[in-house]
C-alpha cells in the first residue's frame, strides 16, 4: 500500500543479493528501509522483529533462502543456512513452510542454478501472499458495499483490533484488505483503531499504515468499542487471526473476544479475515485446544514512546510492587463470528462450510 | 486502609486549620502527604486532582468549608468561599452536596461558633463516607464468602476495573470494600487489576493500594478479562460506578460493559458496589439517558511513567498523524448485573428492589 504517496510492499529485492525491508522497529516514529545482504542479516531481522506478522515472516524467509542460494556451495551448507532461518522464531508456521518450499524447489536443480531458482521462488511466495490478501479484499469489499447501501450518510464505520494490516503481510493485509479495497473503490470508510495493549500494534502500526494510505481513522483505547457499538457508531468489526480451527473458532490478539461479545450484544456483524494458511485443520475446539502464549510482564509494565523533544523513551507504567500477567491471545468462539473472509470467499464459521471450501479440512464425521 | 503498615484515611485534620491529604498526583511513584492551610489551597488540590474520586471530593469540600469557617468574617464571605470550592469541578455532585450541607449547618450558628461547628460537620461527612463504604464491605464479604465455600483451593479471584478503591473515598472504597473485608477476615482473595486505559487508574492506584494493604493481586491489560473468564480464572467481578439509574443501569469507567458481557457469557457473577449517593433516581434508561463525557485525546496519546533512572516522563504512544477519541465512561445495562452492593445490602439491579430499599427512588408507576 502507499507510504508518502508511493506504493510499497513490506519486502522486495531491488537487485540480486539484496533484500530490502521496512524496519518495523522504528515505526511509527520513523519510516526507514534497510538492506539485508546475507542470511545472517535476514535471520537477525526476523529475530529482532524488524519484520513481523505471519505472511511477512514467511516471505522474508523465502527471500532469505534466495540469499542462502548464493552463499551455499553444497547442499549441506544450504541446509545449514536454512536451519539458521527456521530457528529464528520457532512458532511461526509460515517461516518453516517457506524454507521447506525453497528446499523442495532447489533440490531439483544443480548448485549453479540455485541463485536464479531461489530468487524466482521467493518472488512467487511474496506474490502469492499479496494475491491471497488481495482476494480477501475483493470478497470483503462486497460485505462493506452491502452495509454502505444501508447507511444514509454512506460512511461505513469499521472497528479493528491489533495489526493484521499490510505491514504484517507483503501487501494489503488480512483485516485491512477489505478496508483498503473499499477506500480505493471510493466506498467511504472510517476505521476505529483499537490501541491494542499491551504491545500497541493498533496505535503504532495500523494507525500509521491507514494514515499513510489516506484512510480516515480514529485511535481509541481498547475499552471503547462496546460503548461505540451501543450507540450505533460501528457498522462492522473485522479482525485478523493467528489460528482458526476446523470449527471456526478464532485465536487472535488478546481482547478480540470482548469485541465479538459486544458486536453480538448490539447486532453488529463480526468478521475474521484470514488467508487459508492460518487454518489449523487438526483442531476443532479452539477455546479448549489452542494453547495461549503467556509473555513477559515487562511488555505490560513498560511502554515506549517519544517525549516532547522527539526522543524515544521507555517508561514504566505499573508500580514495581505489583505482579503483572501478559496473555498474548484469546479465542473467539465460532458462534460469535458472522463470517470468515478467506481467499475463497466469505464462509460461515463452521466445519461444514470450511470443509466444503478447503480440501485439507477433514470433517470429524470422515475421520478415523 | 494501610500504607507501609500504618492505617491511613485519604484525608484528615491533624489539628484545627490544617487539612492533610495524600497527594494522589504523585502515586504510585511516591507517597506524600501535603497540608492544605487555606480554602484557596483546598480548591487548588481538588482542581489539580491531588484528590479525586466522588467520596473523597465530597469529604475534601467538607474539610475545605471547615477552613472557610475560620477565614470568613461574614455570611457573604462564607458563601463566596463556598462558591470557590463548588466551581472547582462542577460535575462532581458530592462536592456541591458537602458544601451545601456545611452551609445548612452553619446557618444556624453565630459566626464565633462556625469554626467548631464546621470542623465537626466535616468530620461527620468523612466518617459517614467511611461508614457507608465499610457497610459495602460487610455486605460484599458475604458474596465472597459464599463463593469461597465452593472453591476447592479456597482462593477467590476477583476482577476489578478502574479505581473505586479507598483512594477514591475516605476509607475502604466501594468496589474494593468487599475485597479488603474478605482479606482482613482471612478469606483468601486474589485480585485481577485491569490497567484501565487511558488514564491507568487500575495500574496506578488500585494496584498501589492493594499492594500497600498486602492483598495479592496481578495487573493485566484491559483486553485480558474475557480470556481469564473463559478459563475459569475469575470467580466474580466487582466494579464501582459513577452513576446508577433507577432501573439499575450503571455508568462506570469505559470498558466496564465489555467485562460485564464476558461475565455473562461465562456465568461469572458481576457486581457493582456503590454508596447510595451514586444513584440518580431521575433516570431509568442509562444507555439512552446518561450523558457520556468525551475528554481530550491527549489522555490516550500520551502516557506518564518513570524511566529506568526513576525520572517521571511523558511519552507520546500514538503517532501525531492519527486522530484520537476518548470516551470516559460506558453504561452496563442492568440485565448484565448480578447485584448492586449498597450500604443497605446486596440488591437486585431493578426498580422494584431499589425503590423498596431507598425512599428517594420513586417508581415509574407512582410518578405523575
Amino acid at each position: 500500500m502507499n507510504v508518502n504517496g508511493t506504493h510499497h510492499r513490506t519486502i522486495w529485492m531491488p537487485e540480486p543479493g539484496i533484500v530490502r525491508i521496512i524496519d518495523q522497529r522504528r515505526l511509527p516514529w520513523a519510516f526507514e528501509v534497510i538492506d539485508l545482504k546475507s542470511v545472517a542479516e535476514v535471520a537477525h531481522a526476523i529475530r529482532d522483529m524488524a519484520v513481523r506478522g505471519a505472511g511477512l515472516i514467511g516471505a522474508t524467509a523465502g527471500y532469505g533462502m534466495a540469499l542462502a542460494a548464493g552463499e551455499a556451495r553444497t547442499w549441506e551448507e544450504l541446509e545449514a543456512l536454512a536451519q539458521s532461518l527456521v530457528v529464528t522464531r520457532p512458532t511461526a508456521v509460515n517461516l518453516a513452510w517457506a524454507v521447506r518450499r525453497q528446499l523442495d524447489a532447489l533440490r531439483q536443480h544443480p548448485p549453479e542454478d540455485w541463485k536464479g531458482v531461489a530468487k524466482r521462488e521467493a518472488e512467487e511466495i511474496a506474490d502469492e501472499d499479496a494475491a491471497f490478501c488481495s482476494r480477501l479484499g475483493t470478497h470483503g469489499l462486497e460485505v462493506i458495499r452491502s452495509l454502505a447501501a444501508k447507511k444514509p450518510d454512506g460512511v461505513v464505520n469499521v472497528l479493528t483490533h491489533c495489526n493484521a494490516g499490510w505491514l504484517a503481510f507483503v501487501d494489503h493485509g488480512s483485516s485491512t484488505a477489505p478496508i483498503y479495497a473499499a477506500h480505493d473503490a471510493g466506498v467511504p470508510v472510517h476505521v476505529w483503531v483499537d490501541e491494542t495493549r499491551p504491545r500497541n500494534q493498533g496505535a503504532r502500526l495500523t494507525a500509521w499504515e491507514l494514515a499513510q494510505h489516506g484512510v480516515p481513522h480514529t485511535v481509541i483505547a481498547d475499552n471503547t468499542g462496546g460503548h461505540l457499538m451501543q450507540h450505533g457508531l460501528v457498522d462492522l468489526v473485522i479482525t485478523g487471526a493467528d489460528r482458526v480451527t476446523r470449527n471456526g473458532d478464532a485465536a487472535n490478539k488478546i481482547g478480540t473476544y470482548l469485541k465479538a461479545l459486544a458486536a453480538r450484544d448490539n447486532g453488529v456483524p463480526f468478521y475474521v479475515a484470514l488467508p487459508s494458511s492460518t487454518f489449523d485443520w487438526s483442531i476443532a475446539d479452539g477455546v479448549k485446544n489452542i494453547p495461549i502464549e503467556q509473555r513477559g510482564g515487562e511488555e505490560v509494565a513498560w511502554m515506549e514512546g517519544i517525549d516532547s523533544g522527539g526522543i524515544l523513551r521507555n517508561v514504566r507504567v505499573i508500580p514495581q510492587t505489583s505482579p503483572v500477567a501478559n496473555y498474548a491471545f484469546d479465542v473467539t468462539p465460532a458462534r460469535l463470528i458472522t463470517g470468515l473472509i478467506t481467499e475463497r470467499g466469505v464462509l460461515a464459521a463452521d466445519e461444514m462450510a470450511l470443509c466444503a471450501a478447503f480440501s485439507d479440512c477433514v470433517p470429524a464425521s470422515a475421520r478415523q
